[in-house]
């Protein structure tokens, strides 16, 4: 039952990522513009680096780009996969909140299905997984910090799902990630609060594993994480890590329209338009 | 699927919840007789103290005032719920045993219902909820605190649920409400035992958040919490903690008569009828 | 639903768990062969000592023995049970990895139906339980220890379940009695690494409670946690247990055929042949 399905839910994962690299032609084998990758001959760890200034938001081309690197990464038979940012100060602003503003509906199903797509290829990633987080990772970039299995971060940044803040209410799969790092009382404290953790704070809950002074220290500490995977077989590995993420993903897996749906409907209400407005109302007036 | 799930779900709780409330009429607006509310003008944060002399025992009556007053609470907007007691030795003593004691079936199965229903009010309140409690805890009592958000206590009481210790066995929904605060293994361990930790003890297992020296500050500390909520949108403030809490409420409102009839058949067992009688007779011996 | 459900599952139970026993003549309460029962007259602990030279191999006869025994201890009533081993080196070295290699299929489903029914006994058992590790307790040694209910182990020790290192690949019980006593996050990077936790960090992840000095001494710190039930209704605590536990092994209860059919598919792969062979290869040139 268990290890089988798990070979046949990989099997059949791949096609389902791999249906967003239609929709652009890729040179093959070279780097997408918005991420590069590079490969450390001697350790065979690849380090992904999310390179759209200003802040490394997730628009459509820069999940395309990273999704596109996590598969070629992962079919490279690379030993591990570093994510982390080209700018010293944001790691990841997290979604494109233009996307959200008075969404046209079938581009919007578009965007969430690529997001959904981005998270199961770095939650599921066959390899070992690491985060050097260089920069601030608010929402979505707490997402794809937290689908790695490890994390380092630099001082004096912050990190955590703040959705309430401009009233978006985050799908179930986006708690399961949170969860699978942290207490389930800490998880539905800070969700409800949309709270942002500063490192040190972050590093007392478990939410990162790791402080660093540098963004070389952090890349060396996840290389170290990704060593301890040396004495494991990795085909075993990756299907207990597989095992162990399963309840994560199960629902969305089974039926991926259905958090379409409930997305695109509460993203199209009035109530969160006009708190999504506010939001950003309130973001220039800072400025 | 979930939010609008979440939605539908809010819709469909208010009638059962509402539905204790044809069994006694009840002066619009004006408080409960067992229950005060107070709500302060200034934050906006109702206070409601049990006040049923002498332990704030778990009656029918008790029961269905604070249901009430929690929704009267959540649908007047209060900025938050802060739970508390009258009786500074005692916070609640948990549920009346003598409605377990050779009880008559159909008014058992509308005591069991009412305290469905009091779980439900409280574990799924849309707005901030947090306990400040001011005397002991056992059972019942801090069946209520673990479905607040927050737990603040006064120092040298006891708090836990120690069923097994008059052979009781809980419902799993009392079971996900402790796990809801508590780790599985301390969840587990504390239950079979019957454990009552004292303040200190569960200040260091995370069963409380906060000790504070008087109900005053314990009071103050609540309201704090309540604030850390001030830039969350509370729309979806409240349908993030319903999705976080659904697992916890989901099989009981998918069935609650199941629940009720497992429960009617153990307590009304001779098993259980002689084991309560022993601790009966034991708690009156000590006096 | 839940308590009888609870009441039936334990009835239905015992004759899954007991099927095993046709399998050899038991002379009446004799102690078997290679597990040897003491019972403290004053405390009425039970400890279970597993006897099987040189490193208490799980083999298709100590796992019987061990059945036998855990039902024999609980159907005597006895007020607890403490595991441990006669080996001062080793606790159990785990599964017996010659029934892995180039197994006869039918022998294999007796042999993984027999762990099945181990780990069921144990995990399942009504009396309060213990480990007292008074040696190495690696893989299957590990999983014997988790589905106990406290453990205390002696320094300098080893625990864990290194899997991934002979290219197994658990079944999903193993992770979740792993998953009852530590963090998911935690489980799921030893389960990934393969590690084996100094007993140090056993005791600061909480795979262990306590460490003591002497294995006379864990003995009495297993008999002190024992204790601490003494105040539980013993029916009421076992059905509290049940209910805790009942998440752990439902899916394995309704259809445990499906994962001895998903083992036997793994375990007869040419890649876990070919990962295992290795394995064994380098254990024989460490020697």
């Amino acid at each position: 039952m268990l290890r089988n399905r798990l070979i046949d839910a990989a099997r059949r994962m791949k096609p389902i990522l791999c249906g967003v690299q239609s929709l652009r032609s890729l040179s093959q084998g070279a780097p997408s513009k918005l991420t590069t990758i590079e490969v450390d001959d001697k350790s065979g760890i690849a380090t992904l680096s999310m390179n759209q200034p200003p802040v490394n938001t997730l628009t459509m081309e820069l999940m395309h780009d990273l999704i596109d690197s996590i598969n070629q990464i992962e079919s490279n038979r690379s030993r591990g996969l570093i994510l982390t940012s080209s700018n010293d100060k944001v790691f990841s602003a997290g979604l494109d909140l233009n996307e959200l503003l008075n969404p046209e509906v079938e581009r919007f199903k578009l965007f969430w299905t690529r997001f959904q797509d981005l998270w199961l290829a770095l939650h599921l990633c066959g390899i070992p997984t690491a985060a050097a987080i260089n920069g601030h990772a608010p929402a979505a970039g707490c997402v794809l910090a937290t689908a790695c299995e490890y994390r380092v971060m630099l001082p004096d940044l912050s990190i955590g799902i703040h959705a309430t803040r401009f009233s978006f209410v985050i799908s179930k799969w986006m708690m399961h990630s949170y969860q699978s790092v942290l207490p389930r009382r800490i998880v539905e404290r800070a969700l409800n609060q949309g709270k942002l953790f500063a490192t040190q704070e972050a590093l007392e809950v478990g939410l990162v594993d790791e402080v660093s002074s540098s963004k070389e220290e952090a890349l060396s500490k996840c290389a170290a994480f990704v060593a301890t995977f040396d004495k494991a077989n990795p085909l075993a590995r990756s299907l207990t890590k597989r095992m162990c993420r399963d309840p994560d993903v199960r629902d969305l897996l089974k039926d991926r329209s259905a958090d379409l749906k409930d997305c695109v409907d509460y993203v199209t209400s009035s109530h969160f338009q006009e708190g999504l407005c506010n939001h950003l109302k309130g973001l220039k007036n800072r400025k």
